[in-house]
């Protein structure tokens, strides 16, 4: 916690480090660079219209800023994104660490882009400003999409809670759409909650996985299988194989113990060696499939509306939440009412009333 | 709806009716006479503590009432039984209509005592005020353990809202274990989050089947398997034996593909026919099983202690909500920000901030 709080500001964490090293030197002046000659709203959204890949990196700043001048500004280039939003295929990528998602993201990012699509690649990483890091900071982990011209990738906004980055990632995702890219792929690394996050902003939701020894199913956390439009097992080769084809008959039988999903689509497992660009080409094969089912079938349109009405409520339920208990005088009788239910003194229904009295 | 609405009231529904039949006559009178002479706090409070089923029904029907002094009344009741609750095991049981749950409680409430326990039946069925009865309003259905003096059934509250509903169950919990009952029996025939409202406030939860033909998972809600401690098929006799025993294998599978339960118990499948009073000291040897590894392992204590800090929870936000929500200004402005998010004129999150600065 105390290791949270200092790093609040992106700044801060670099406090006390006598020597900065050549690559803070170059966010620092980048970032000196952008507070002096940050664009107008309309230059940065006829650029991203554009399809400037400058103007959109700005933009997608500007929604990251915590200033109120920047949020304003934010807000009209993404009201000004929205007619030209909504025409990309979302895809949600999960897995853990080590499972390979960037080499996936790498391989399968270069295929699509061989087929004249326009790839973005964001993430959703609330622990991103816990650690420092992101998991797609390192852009070099995809040195060859990170070249290609018709590839953006931008790694997760920073910030304190899972909500805050959650819409970063959404809004970024609009301006993505209007700047042409037409498959944004939005990786999450599975911390907490943020693959629920990533679920209910993406119309497809892949999860990685490696053939493990055994028993595949019991290190899934809960719901993410019943979330997951296809299970892909990477390091399908060499010696792997034998294992990954037993993990793929095990996770279909799985599968298919679930109760059928709402989007009329069963999902279904798959191999691949993403190192090798090895099974590639039929994962995308599967992600059409899907595609062309639900929009067939109006699921996908549908599914689009009902995440924007959630998105909704959660932003208004998530703030009538986080003002309430953030007045002081809820924070102390919180605790004194946490005891006393602890201690079987009162009722939770009790404990509720005397603390709604305090708004 | 407009059904829902004119029943808001328990005798609002009666309005019209030429002539009552006997028994709404009786209803009738028996509110007369409860109004008349509900007994004082202290009086009430006591026959609880003397194990007065008469004073502890009372008791639940101030809970019930709207009337803000009976709320006052309950509040003080359910203060004074505290100290002498939380002693019992609760049992939530669920299943679909004509899975014999009545039949079930009948005869597990009967073997419950013979082995000297003391049974409340309670039920959560938010329908009811919408039907205008409820699953255990035919006392009947259970003939037999309605005549044993160490039970007692009461049907579910009435109420609009599942919330509502949920509450008056749980506060109706403390009043029946300081009353002296050991086993507390939940039913719900799990319309729309019922079930979820019911695992949040048992320790053990059972999910009562019947054997079908073939594919038995595909007709189970999402998340019900998840939550069962364990699952019992029903009307496992005669013909019916075969396919009961194949369910039981399949289901058994299916459970050993979740992940692993945080109670540290791994649910099983039951035979039983309730009808024939068959395979019932089965079930309560493995309920007593389980009592016995999450009171060992700690997991008992800390689960009640959770659900707790979930109601209080669940209370203050749901609370928050329904007074947003209700806001005549913020109703209005709802259905124009559906509608702009629908055209995608808006974010979600643009049409939450101007709700939110309705508030």
């Amino acid at each position: 916690m105390a290791e949270n709080k200092k790093n609040k500001s992106a700044l801060a964490e670099r406090e006390g480090v006598p020597q900065p090293t050549t690559l803070n030197l170059k966010v620092v002046e980048g970032l000196k660079k952008f507070r002096k000659k940050t664009p107008s709203v309309e230059s940065l959204l006829k650029g991203i219209l554009n399809q400037d890949q400058g103007a959109l990196s700005q933009a997608i700043t500007l929604i990251e800023s915590t200033a109120l001048k920047h949020q304003q500004q934010a807000k009209q280039i993404i009201e000004g994104c929205l007619p030209h939003a909504n025409k990309s295929i979302r895809v949600g990528i999960t897995g853990v660490p080590g499972v390979g998602k960037s080499t996936f993201i790498e391989s399968f990012g270069k295929l699509l882009i061989s087929k004249g699509k326009k790839v973005a690649v964001l993430t959703v990483d609330p622990s991103s400003s816990i650690s420092g890091g992101s998991i797609l900071g390192d852009k070099t982990r995809m040195e060859e999409l990170v070249k290609e011209p018709n590839a953006f990738i931008r790694p997760s906004a920073s910030g304190d809670t899972l909500g805050g980055v959650a819409r970063k990632t959404r809004e970024t995702i609009i301006l993505c759409e209007a700047a042409g890219f037409d498959v944004i792929l939005i990786e999450t690394v599975g911390v907490g909650q943020s693959e629920t996050a990533v679920h209910s902003m993406t119309d497809f939701f892949l999860l990685l996985k490696l053939a493990g020894a055994g028993d595949e199913l019991q290190g899934i956390k809960r719901g993410i299988m019943e979330m997951a439009d296809s299970i892909v097992i990477n390091k399908a080769d060499g010696d792997n194989l034998k294992a990954a084809k037993m993990a793929k008959n095990e996770f279909n039988r799985a599968l298919h113990l679930y109760p059928a999903k709402e989007s009329g689509w069963a999902p279904k497992t798959l191999l691949c060696s993403a190192l090798k660009n090895e099974g590639i080409a039929e994962i995308w094969e599967v992600v059409s499939n899907y595609f062309e089912t639900v929009k067939g079938n109006g699921y996908f349109q549908y599914k689009r509306k009902e995440q924007n009405k959630f998105w909704l409520m959660q932003t208004i339920e998530s703030r009538l939440k986080s003002e309430f208990y953030a007045n002081p005088s809820v924070k102390v009788e919180l605790e004194k009412q946490l005891k006393a239910i602890d201690e079987n003194k009162t009722t939770p229904f009790a404990a509720a009333e005397i603390l709604l009295n305090l708004k």
